[in-house]
């Protein structure tokens, strides 16, 4: 007789070859699609969506999750098997019509958002907005009756298993006490120091080459995944077949080799998950906070770090020659200015966290029910005034309006970016003591030790483990906000 | 009460959906996919293969199929239903796992044929024929069986609905009475004129701009489409989003123009289907044959005609300047160039029968049993030299692996390139006979008559009539070879 666990597989392994097909054609949707196909797109990624929460929340699935709890399985299926039972509570919740429902209006939210960002419609944009926030709020006070928790804490452990607002809000309250303070330092601090910006045009092409360049330096198997352009940069496509995007601009490009590194930093997990595992659910990354912890270390603790611009730099003189701004010393100061600005996605990372928390504010609210959309913009010109001073009435398109990830329904997404922060300063932290030649390593450009340390504590787990176990197993300790203080304070002061 | 008719057209607009996804994903594979992610995608679409061969042969289907055939319909939901009971027929006829193999053996064979086929490989290459054409027999017999007819019409209906061998060995074998002595007048005539071949190189990215800008004077609509790259040019995507693709050679560019030209002319014929009946089977393009008739108009019939010539040169000698073979009049004989060579897809018009009628023989061979595929190379070899008089011993790459067809299975689609090649000429013929000035218009780069004589006599209209009558209507009568004869003599004589 075929073990419930066996069927389980089956029926995972199934759903994976679905999921495959939405990840290329949302991949697509984003890097290749002509505007006119945008509705049947949405049409079709809604009818796969309803399919898979079909077959995931069959009547079935819910026995053999039963039965399976008592067969003899061993660690890595029982792991697998708390997985399958995390995805298939988390969609047993939705009704099939709310699956639907979300989908649709996720997508043309999304697709109407290309267009309006440009043209600065918030009135537009907010109508469909409206839509995702009220099919949302349905979604959260599901899972939060089921949960019995809030709302907000509902979503947010869809992405971020194990974390609460509770937690965050100890995080994050922590930060306010001080990270104010030390970006005003830092400002204070580069304003006597000179840095020139490098002369343009930056020829696209050869910006494309460099990103390249770099993702090859960083270990990108460019047989199992692409580098492509996208409005908003992002890591798509399945383990075997990674889709990076980056975007280019003619006067500037430090931004898309940042991009492309950051990108790297989740397609090298993604490529190196678990391959013996792969379509089912223990095989998937740990959370989108672990998975920010790459491509942070990469951007972040890495990318921006001396040795490893070091080593970037003749790159960087191959494709675009010696020009003014071009000198090494100003190279360097240049990838650790720190200057509080609209863009999160372009922010350092001193002004980072202010624009995570923000939006964690704000959606955290609006999910809870004690703001409407049409409250947005107000509350996100104060709070920007308040976090990093700037400016923003009026400016929809580089305010509230910049990030895709509101408009398909991704409240609870944000926060990750700043755990993913503070997770990439405590593992890079622990791995420059595990490997003590790692900073020559880098000058050379010799990253071996760095990614072999990565493969074993971090990237060839999947989600066997949890967050705290998988930290606590790779840092020997749990997520501990003072690296990320320590790491910022040692970089800037 | 829902109408049998209703729940029918839910089931299909549903199917249309998956078949949107596995559009965009094959499409994806040819044009974008890095070869690792090949397996994990040939499971993927296998997989979504299954699903709609379930969903399109549930039992109810063929029970509303009956029932709607007793509701009150209008003439359009007729013709609908006729194709939505094809479709039925043709799927109902197979058991799942052998939609599965095939679908796995076809992709596991294309995919490995893109690398088997560059290194001449016909040893791993027709290990995994084998596999593919002992499914594609099962498959025959099932059909053939089930409709009374042989295995190789059965599987012709597929692509030419209507279409038999007994009408094909008479089409075919009255060209094989005049064409070869024509093919043979036409070269000895053009020995006798200078032709200079272009001095490359052509740049590629030029190449490709050339490709765009004739495509905007073809009417291709870049809002619902794309032009990309791929081994093989083919038109994918579906008609909201129409992916079609060409193949760039540093050292000529007639090749890839007028691939690009070709391709336009399927991708105008998916733009133009019938908006409002999308996602119904009738709103499908009739047939391979059509669709073929569309292309090759726009390639043989209009493409390569000396007016749409002189029109499209100054756009030629804007992307590569005035060089030696660029002169408009060799420009125009190296567009109506007789030369039998090795590959059917850069064949002239002349020539390209012979490859269709070549592989016709062999394929309809090979289904019934006849041959084995351990006997196409001889085959192909006897059959090159006989009728074209090329020695292809030992060269599989540019001989018997040279096409994508037979890869996954694609058995009884060739013949619908020369059928698709006598339908072009008769319509356009009619064409011209509609509209006086069309040659002139052609001249002057205006193409608005003809196209709109296209939309209305065959694009609007998609699988709502049969070939015949879709011909009758347009034309006056149906599939008449006379006019592809005379289109030959009158051009090259």
């Amino acid at each position: 007789m075929t073990s419930a666990y066996k069927k389980l597989h089956d029926t995972f392994a199934r759903l994976s070859r679905f999921g495959h097909l939405s990840a290329i054609a949302g991949w697509d949707a984003a890097a290749m699609m002509p505007p006119e196909g945008g509705q049947a797109r949405s049409e079709a990624l809604a009818e796969l969506s309803v399919l898979t929460h079909q077959i995931l929340t069959a009547k079935q699935v819910g026995e053999w999750l039963e039965q399976a709890g008592g067969e003899q399985l061993n660690d890595l299926e029982q792991a697998n098997l708390r997985e399958m039972r995390r995805h298939y509570q988390q969609a047993a919740l939705l009704p099939e019509s709310l699956v639907q429902a979300k989908s649709l209006a996720g997508a043309r939210c999304e697709q109407a958002w290309r267009i309006q960002r440009k043209s600065n419609d918030w009135e537009g944009f907010s109508e469909n907005l409206k839509e995702v926030v009220k099919l949302s709020r349905q979604e959260a006070q599901l899972r939060a009756e089921a949960a019995g928790i809030s709302r907000y804490d509902a979503l947010l452990d869809l992405y971020e298993p194990g974390m609460t607002s509770q937690k965050l809000d100890v995080l994050f309250g922590d930060l306010k006490t001080w990270l104010p303070d030390l970006l005003q330092t830092v400002v204070e601090k580069q304003k006597t120091e000179t840095r020139i910006a490098p002369q343009g045009p930056f020829d696209i092409e050869k910006q494309r080459q460099l990103g390249l360049k770099v993702m090859g330096k960083l270990g990108f198997n460019f047989d199992a995944g692409r580098l492509d352009v996208s409005a908003h940069p992002f890591c798509g496509g399945v383990p075997q077949d990674v889709r990076i995007t980056t975007r280019y601009n003619e006067n500037e490009f430090l931004s898309a080799m940042m991009g492309v590194i950051h990108e790297t930093g989740h397609a090298r997990y993604e490529q190196n998950l678990p391959k013996e595992w792969l379509g089912q659910p223990v095989s998937n990354a740990r959370s989108m906070g672990v998975h920010e912890s790459q491509s942070l270390l990469f951007e972040m603790q890495l990318g921006c770090s001396e040795p490893f611009l070091k080593s970037v730099y003749p790159l960087v003189i191959e494709q675009f020659g010696h020009r003014e701004g071009l000198d090494e010393s100003n190279f360097m100061k240049l990838n650790q200015r720190v200057q509080p600005g609209f863009i999160r996605v372009d922010a350092d990372e001193l002004s980072y966290p202010a624009h995570v928390i923000l939006r964690y504010e704000i959606e955290k609210a609006l999910m809870e029910g004690e703001i409407e959309v049409d409250d947005i913009p107000a509350l996100w010109n104060r709070k920007m005034k308040e976090y990093l001073g700037i400016d923003t009435v009026g400016n929809y398109r580089d305010g509230c309006m910049q990030d895709i990830h509101w408009t398909d329904g991704g409240f609870g997404y944000f926060p990750t970016y700043t755990l993913g922060a503070m997770y990439a300063a405590q593992l890079f932290r622990t791995a420059n003591k595990a490997i003590p030649t790692l900073q020559d390593d880098i000058v050379r450009g010799d990253l071996t030790a760095l990614f072999q340390w990565l493969q074993q504590n971090i990237w060839q787990h999947g989600s066997r483990f949890t967050t705290d176990q998988l930290m606590k197993n790779a840092t020997g300790e749990t997520l501990n906000p003072a690296f990320f203080r320590a790491h910022l304070e040692g970089r800037y002061l």
